[in-house]
């Protein structure tokens, strides 16, 4: 245990560990709300493949990356003491019209705003992070909207199913995942911040469609492996039903490990009160190597969805077991 | 000239003299660039007639005041130091777009939501110049959506024109101009303004359709007939192609006198660098009682529109000649 951590995670607004979480949607909401708790130095690496809602018409219509993943980090990691927390609602707030503008998020249109008069998606998304006094920072995972594709087994074929909003409510099996473009490029600051990173966690969320498209990105895989980080996997409280219906814990674990054979995660978070008697999940972890840190985390109101504070504090008890890991 | 003045003019950001700036358009965007030099207390008195573009657009879909002319005073007021000017440019931005956002400014999207978020226009225009840093605040002169109508007398016969943007371009002569509803509400922070006014100023803008409007709303009259605030006319460098093509700068006045009789100028400033030859606006001036300020007030490039830091010097030789006007 690190001597110097135990008084940063205690008084939150002095700790500088440098933090990446991957995801997009809710999952990483989740995430980012706990993180922010515990550190000033974060950064989300979020998914740009949503095609549906405001974020699918956005890009249909200006041909930008899809806004919504990103605006839901910003969010996160908007200062909630700043303005009376009327920014984070504005930003998600979303139009209530029957016209064009009905289901539009504000902060969707900001954003793509921001995008067309700096011209760069990582010096908007800085601009929108520092009007909003963001703790943190959010960048996509890369330079140029992707497509996801998924292969389906239903009960009576295979079938090739195309978009995020459609991948994540497919029913049946997802066998197979694909990115198009197949190599697409990763801003330089989401490479310098995975590589800087002490501790970089993926997860909870849809696993198919926010979670697993960082790995099929080369560079990003690649960033991820090689970097001296540690890696925490946090596993979603539920199945989702649709893409990972009837999974199980070890297998949203190993089905990660197909997609990046050499990224070894050295924890797992896992929302079970007593100590897990899933032995599949336990001897996956043996394999892996990593260690598994399990507590309530859900909501009293919501038994899929992460409470932040417990989600911390399961974090703090990782964080000021492990320590800095400056390399 | 009060000695007090003038170390706080050569010192703008000491300044706390009360200003009102009441108006429309580019119009109010010229007055409120120039006082926002001069002054930190300055309230801009915005019209609400807007049925045009981006606004009417929004008025139509969300049944909002038209937030076009409240954007444009904003962005005025933004400090133009913080956040390197992104803000203003961002205001003000755009939508590059051939479908359903094309045309629309950022700044109005902002503003309808901050509405709908907080469901008092007031609150949702303070909320926004926070976020810009203004210098200042802005206003809606009615607390509901204004339609302008008005009786045009084209060579032919008389025309009945409805709403401001019609009205903006009419072709003919402007026989009389009148609001829907004819007794709007008039938000009390609007009022308050007036009342404690120091100095306010009317135009330059689209005559009937950003500076008299706020002449036809009862409530907004009898306030201003009543302010103990000097009262400052601002005049156009030109006649506006259409709803003023031909009249006369004295004539400017004298249709604002015959819609609010009780209402008196204590000056006139006026964008000619010699000593006017206009005998009429001098002996209408004569008759108002009130002070001519005159010198070159247009800009290099554009002789229709006055360059803020030229209005702004004439303002501040007014200042420092009248002095405080606390009551």
């Amino acid at each position: 245990m690190s001597s110097e951590l135990k008084p940063a995670i205690l008084d939150p607004a002095n700790t500088d560990l440098k933090v990446c979480a991957l995801g997009g949607g809710h999952g990483l909401f989740a995430t980012l709300s706990a993180l922010q708790l515990l550190t000033n130095e974060l950064t989300a690496i979020v998914t740009v493949a949503d095609d549906g809602g405001s974020s699918g018409r956005l890009r249909e219509e200006l041909d930008c990356l899809p806004p919504g993943d990103l605006r839901m980090a910003l969010a996160a990691l908007c200062d909630r003491h700043a303005w009376d927390g009327l920014w984070p609602k504005v930003l998600q707030h979303r139009y209530e019209s029957q016209g064009n503008l009905g289901g539009h998020a504000l902060g969707n249109l900001l954003m793509v705003a921001l995008w067309q008069v700096l011209d760069d998606p990582v010096k908007g998304l800085d601009a929108l992070g520092e009007l909003l006094s963001c703790r943190g920072r959010v960048l996509p995972m890369a330079s140029e909207p992707l497509e996801i594709t998924a292969l389906v087994q239903t009960q009576q074929d295979e079938k090739i199913v195309r978009g995020q909003q459609h991948v994540a409510k497919a029913n049946g099996r997802v066998k197979d995942v694909y990115l198009t473009p197949a190599e697409p490029k990763v801003p330089a600051a989401t490479l310098e911040a995975i590589q800087e990173a002490e501790y970089i966690f993926m997860g909870p969320g849809s696993w198919y469609s926010s979670v697993i498209p960082h790995l099929l990105v080369p560079e990003l895989q690649q960033a991820l492996v090689s970097s001296k980080a540690r890696k925490v996997l946090v596993l979603n409280l539920g199945t989702q039903p649709g893409e990972t219906s009837g999974m199980s814990p070890a297998e949203h674990l190993r089905v990660l490990k197909k997609y990046a054979p050499d990224l070894r995660f050295d924890a797992v978070l896992y929302g079970e009160e007593d100590t897990p008697t899933d032995t599949e999940l336990q001897q996956t972890l043996a394999e892996e190597g990593a260690k598994l840190y399990s507590q309530r985390l859900h909501s009293a109101t919501k038994p899929q969805v992460h409470n932040p504070l417990l989600l911390a504090s399961l974090m703090a008890d990782l964080f000021n077991e492990w320590g800095r890991n400056c390399h």
